[in-house]
């Protein structure tokens, strides 16, 4: 298959990413993220998200979201999330397995949370009849290709804290956010309040790999049992961390999900002249979201791989990845072009 | 850390298999396992164990089995194993949490289940208040490095369907149990019985992955959901196809589960005449147990890493990998004679 | 506490059920459900429900359907309700504690879904990243004390069906749907194409006890087990049995449900031409919804308890039980029009 | 059936208790535990078990045991207990099922551990691989009818704490421990170090209800969550709390559990000079367990219903309760010698 739209985890492994894991192929090391890989990756966290940081790898967004949230709830909790949110519609019902905890979903266009949208569902505290509310869990850029700005961030966390709760972002994007934001990752996590991160690294050029960021050490206490009971812990674990060491390497990162984000603007902005392509959502990270009339998505299919995102207005996503060139973007509008011409 | 027979998984990954992770590093692939190289992977797993042999991978060992215990039981039913297998006494209860059964755990000295071990717990079919046995689950390789023969698994096999219950194997080591009995895969798993195999991958020179075999095809039915509620999908399949068709191409993994054999009966022999090591189990496949006095193993220590087995009885476990040199034994030995001596 | 309007379980035991209990306490009777009673009340169902009926006797009504539930489910499965569903808001999430599903709910202002309502979330079947809708659930009566009626039932059944689902009822309050229909328990479920039945004593008279009534027997098959693990086998059963004997003899479950169902619309009646009580939802079974300012509902308080359904909109609950009376209501009636005087 | 040696819960209700149950059958009452009689009785276990004491009711003996373990544990933790323990051998696997946990289970010949059979299996605390062991639950009066002393739950307690664990104890038959110790409750528990107790009531004269009596309130705090999850909320909860009122009026309880006690005594005593007949364990509560050839057992059937405790060895178990009269151990006793002279 060659380059195409259709997923960030649809591109390989950045070379440099490759590179380290094969540099970690030496000798031998202890298992289980007893070894100086983990330990450096470790402190490149704390670094970079904050002394009190305090870093696990996991295998999947799933396994990080999962262990993420089973660190803030009880079974008799809730989670409160975005009716769009990847927890809630793509996770095949694996935090209620796991957590027990019912999910409250709420509707919201452009896939973003806002006090406003989560006070109404505030209420039976203390009830017995009642699920608890507990974690506000929002997607940091959204499943839609959003960004909460900071201060929007902050405004959620302060009203989970001033209900007891906790704030989880759910971050498998979230060095897209950072580099589009062009702010560090601390500033957009632990100085605005987040109580924990999943940060990915399979959709930003990792072989393998994501992290659960607690922000707040005390909330990481049992994490490694329950990260051993979930079947998320990795034996060969310097190979993940070397990953995650290149990453950060350098600014790696910034160069990964840069790309993707100013891919994801040059061809929203290739589209927005073409009047059968109307784009539904603000292009703020790697994703344009459009509408398009099935015949043309059938011929376009022909040539492109993507995802129908609904099926009932017609909507389609395009996802930009570390690997989208300027002329993958050109060729693909042209494509466009052609499809609506035939 | 220089190479040791601390585990298995201390070794890393085989240059070929590796390789093969390089090689499909290529432009853009479908995720979750839609891709070219899982569909050959999958076919080669078919010619390997049967054509009606349904491969999935996993990302660990822990997620092969709970994922492959959830495909036979339901919560109110029991699962059967040595005292000693890693589902009992290794997986921090990941099996009682994931599954909701209960395990009920046998003594037996060498790591291998009989007939006869599981015959007085094959009671109370049909009452309400007791778990139901469900699953007869061993290890082959055992966790103490002790080999099943044919004919003992075609009986395992025989007295589980006889109960209308099912045989798993937690093959983490499965390669160096084909291995060193010579025979095949098919030969030591599909035609003796076998229900379902936890198949492993890296134990044996892969990087990452582990693959639930299902010998009867039916009892797959559910497996996808299974898995991706476990958090055990992964959306670079590839990456993971590509290794295990690597492992199996050209017999690599008899090249690599042989040595490791190989290496642990140099070990053992090598060791056969020294009276301050005392092998306390057969040594079948790449393990070699041995009771040695707190001094000597506090000496060794320093120079090389290994696991206690059992503190109690001064029992330690040195495993052999895929990349043990001669050399690499020789010097251990001499190490042991050294520290003897001073 | 006098005589009120608060719920439906704040009445005691029906005096001729209290009986029944006193008439079974004679010497010893086997535990579990081996006694005479259980036999002849589940012969009893098998008569009113039809002779492929399977009853089991549970202590809850939570018990009872997340019970019903988990013979119909999977933990990847889920289960489609009213948003205003029983199981979606009353039960501290244990469906999804128990079952491990994604409730999906929606939202329908009078309580009753629709195959209309439905429809659109019947979609990604056989997709591993989505939740498998498996279950419709409905309440007959609602939770807003409003009727399914038989080919509304019958709709939803050929849905369900349709699409390889179940359909579950929570009748907590089923006699008094079937009262109100004035049909039979087997015209208004098995009749229908109902799956199994959540059925409710306890709000109908009963000192305690619900009956989960499997209408096609092969769905009973685990429940014994499901049951004991559930903690919902009671040891003294002929207690529990002998209560339902005396409610469906001679019909009393008829003066039952039908006296409160009565009780409802001679409340409703009484409250129409009240300026200041405004009726929120169709009178159809033995629950009275209406809004009414606060101040009004704080003086009423002062001299009957009852509860807030919505305090955002002012919507109240009020409830008819087996024990209200002619007089209970004109008194009530009377002191809202006090209280609207004062 | 007429009254036998089957179990202490085929007797019935005992009727000062039913009359409680009948005296509370009056007018209205709010419902799940806000009502009097409710109140009256969380007072009566604070005076029975000490101020700081917490009880709640529940449904039934696994609903005690698995909550009060609920409150102790998170699902990676271990559950220490006797081989022959109802939560181990008696109730299906619900506390895996519940808790998520792994039970450990430890062979003890009289039903009764000790600090010398725990610790062997007290290490690997903070292992990750590992269950971590957090509670030592102990039954009292023990499923073979033996006691603990208080010193020997005082030492118990002081392992546990030791270790920052927990001390339950399933107190099924309590009230029988605490007869025939002639104690009080408080001093066999809350002064010993005991955490949580399952405190029975089914088992000595009522038609149902137990108790998880927290013993250090701080455990308790989202007790009112758990047992809701657990689907063991009782609605009607008078009717429960007046049954153990009654229980504990006028020192009701000990008339019951002493009788229960004391027939065991006389049985036990009338059957020691028979030889057929070999009592197996201490008699020191209500039971007495017996070796009897199979064919005395056969016989013995057809007139009284018992059940098998160990059918290897021909043990068989009788149970003595409230309502076992004189002439019921002697008759039965005549039974016996009867069936060995046939």
């Amino acid at each position: 298959m060659k380059r195409g739209f259709g997923s960030d985890n649809h591109s390989g492994i950045h070379p440099k990413i490759l590179d380290a894991i094969t540099q970690a192929n030496v000798e031998h090391a202890k298992g289980y993220g007893d070894d100086e890989w983990t330990a450096k990756t470790v402190a490149l966290f704390k670094r970079i998200f904050g002394e009190s940081a305090v870093p696990f790898l996991v295998f999947n967004g799933t396994g990080a979201n999962i262990l993420s949230l089973k660190s803030l709830t009880q079974p008799f909790h809730a989670v409160i999330c975005a009716e769009t949110a990847h927890i809630n519609v793509d996770e095949c019902g694996a935090p209620e397995r796991f957590l027990g905890c019912k999910l409250i979903d709420i509707p919201c266009p452009d896939g973003k949370l806002t006090p406003e949208l989560i006070l109404p569902v505030l209420h039976s505290f203390g009830d017995q009849h009642h699920v608890q509310p507990k974690v506000i869990s929002i997607s940091q850029s959204t499943e839609l290709g959003t960004l909460y700005q900071p201060e929007e961030i902050a405004a959620l966390a302060e009203l989970a804290h001033r209900y007891n709760m906790y704030l989880h972002v759910d971050g498998s994007r979230f060095a897209n956010a950072v580099a589009a934001l062009n702010t560090s990752f601390k500033s957009l996590s632990a100085d605005l309040g987040v109580d924990v991160l999943s940060f990915g690294g399979t959709k930003n050029g990792l072989m393998i790999g994501e992290a659960v960021v607690f922000l707040r050490s005390e909330l990481a206490e049992n994490f490694l049992f329950h990260r051993k009971q979930a079947a998320q812990l990795y034996s060969k674990m310097r190979f993940m961390a070397a990953q995650f060491e290149a990453f950060f390497d350098n600014d790696l990162w910034m160069e990964i999900a840069g790309n993707a984000n100013k891919m994801a603007q040059l061809l929203a902005q290739k589209l927005s002249d073409i009047n059968a392509v109307k784009i539904t959502q603000k292009v703020e990270a790697n994703a344009v979201f459009a509408v398009i009339d099935p015949q043309l998505k059938q011929k376009l299919l022909q040539e492109y791989f993507f995802y129908d995102w609904n099926e009932a207005r017609g909507e389609v996503r395009w996802m930009c990845s570390w690997d989208t060139s300027e002329e993958d973007v050109v060729r693909f509008v042209e494509a466009i072009k052609k499809c609506i011409k035939a």
